[in-house]
C-alpha cells in the first residue's frame, strides 16, 4: 500500500479500536493522540482513581497505557493483533496530576510477528517506563477491507 | 521471626496497603483473599469496564491484578519494597464474567532484590497469564515497627 | 501415554539431541543429568574458558546453560520445540571452580506453546540466575515415532 | 566530558575489556568492532564450534553475543555495570556460516540504572534477535580515572 493509502487506513483502524474501548477510554481516562503504520501515542493523565497504596499511579495502570499504545500499534496495519507477551521496566514513579504519554514505534514485523518498543514519558520529559510488546497476528481485519 | 507473628504483620500489611488502594479495590474491582509472608492471593471479576476494543477483558488489567499480587507478597515481609521490572505472557483472554484468581510466590529474596511468580487463572482452572516480577526493597516499613 | 514410556521417551530424546549437541557438549562442557517429560536437568563446571572480562562466568554461558535445560525440557514430549523468546535475572556471579546446576521444569504447555522454568545454583545451593522461556512447537519429531 | 576524550575513553574501556574477555574473544570468536559512549558494535561467525543438536547456532550463543555487545556498551563510560537481567526474542535461526553483527545502543540511563538495546543482524540485515539488557553501576572504574 503506497504512503497516504496507509497512513488513512491507520488512522480509521485507530478510531475503530479506540471507539469499542471501554478499558483504555472510560475506565483509565486515555486520548489516542495519533495512529499511523506501526506507530501510536496515546496520553492519560493520573488522577486519583489510578493511586495505588503508596499513594503513586498504580504500575499496573502505566502498563495498561503501554498496552493500549501497544495494540494500536500493532493492529495499525487493519491485521488482527494480540499481544503475545510483554515485559515493563519502571524507571520512575508516576504521581497525581502527572501527564503521562505512550510513544510506540514497530521495531521488527516478520510474518505474523512483531516487536514494538512503548516509551511513557512525564510532562518533563523524563521517562516513566520502558515497555516491549511480542504481537502476533490471527485471522480477520480490524475494519473490513 | 517465628511462624505465627510473620503470619500476623503479613496479614496486617496486606489489610493495611489495600485500605488506601484506590486502583485496586474501587477502580479495578480486585478481592484481596491472602497476604502471607511471601505469599498472595487476589481475585477479580470480569466486568464491562474491563474490556478492550476486542471485547474481552484489557490485558492491562490481567497485568494489573498480578502486579498488585506480587506487590502484597513483596511488601509482605514489612519492609517497603517496590517493582523494578515485569514481563508477562497472556495465554488465554479473560472474558465477560470470568472469574480471575491470580497466586503469587516468592521465588527468592537476596538481599535487597527478589522475584515473584504469578500466575493467573479462571474459574474452570485454566492459566490465563503468567506473570514475574522483581523487587526491589526501598527505605522504611508498610506499618510501624 | 502412560508413565514408563513417557519416561523411556523423554530419556531418548534427550540423549539423541545431546550427542549432536556440539554447543553445549564439546565447546561449553556441559553435562545431561536428566530429561523426563516436561523437566530436564544439566550441570556445567565454569572453567577458564567462560570468563568474561571481570573474571567471571560470562553471563551468556550462565543463560546458555538454562537455555540449553530449556531445550532439552521442551523438546522431551519428541515433537521439535524451539524458544522464541527468553529472559533472565542475574543474582549472583559464577566464579571458576563454581559447579552449576540448571533445572528446567514446564509451567505450562498450552497447544503449540510452553512456559519453562530454569533455575541455575552453584554448589553451596545459592541462586545464580533465573530463567523463563517460551517455547513454540514446530512440526517434526526428535526421534521417529 | 566533553565529546572528543569521551570518545577516547571509551575506546580505551573497550580495549580493555576485550582484551582481558577470554569468553567473548577466544571462545566464542567474536571481534569489537566499535565502543563509543553508550554504544558498541560485535560481530561472530557462525562455526561448527557453535552448533546446537538442531545443527544450527545454540541460541545461548547469540545471546551471548548480544550479552558482550552490552556489556561493552554499558561499561564505556568507564563506570563499572553489570547485568540485572535481559530478555531476548529470537526471530530466525543463525546457520554455519553466517556472520552475525549485534548492534548495541543505550535508551536510558538514570542514576545507576541502564536500559540498552541489541539487535543482531544478519549477512543479508535480516534481523536475528532482540535482546534488551537491564545494567547496575557497582562502585569502581574499568581503568584507572
Amino acid at each position: 500500500m503506497s504512503e497516504a493509502p496507509a497512513q488513512a487506513l491507520a488512522r480509521l483502524v485507530g478510531e475503530t479500536l479506540f471507539a469499542h474501548d471501554v478499558a483504555s477510554n472510560d475506565t483509565m481516562g486515555m486520548v489516542l493522540l495519533a495512529c499511523e503504520p506501526g506507530r501510536a501515542v496515546m496520553r492519560m493523565v493520573v488522577k486519583e482513581l489510578h493511586l495505588n497504596g503508596h499513594q503513586i499511579c498504580h504500575g499496573g495502570f502505566i502498563f495498561t497505557l503501554a498496552d493500549s499504545t501497544f495494540a494500536f500499534a500493532c493492529n495499525s496495519h487493519n491485521k488482527n493483533a494480540v499481544a503475545a507477551g510483554c515485559s515493563i521496566d519502571f524507571l520512575k514513579p508516576g504521581k497525581l496530576g502527572d501527564v503521562l504519554t505512550c510513544e510506540g514505534i514497530e521495531q521488527t514485523l516478520n510474518g505474523r510477528h512483531g516487536i514494538y518498543d512503548m516509551k511513557v514519558t512525564n510532562q518533563s520529559g523524563e521517562v516513566i517506563a520502558m515497555f516491549r510488546g511480542k504481537s502476533a497476528q490471527i485471522p480477520g481485519t480490524v475494519i473490513p477491507e
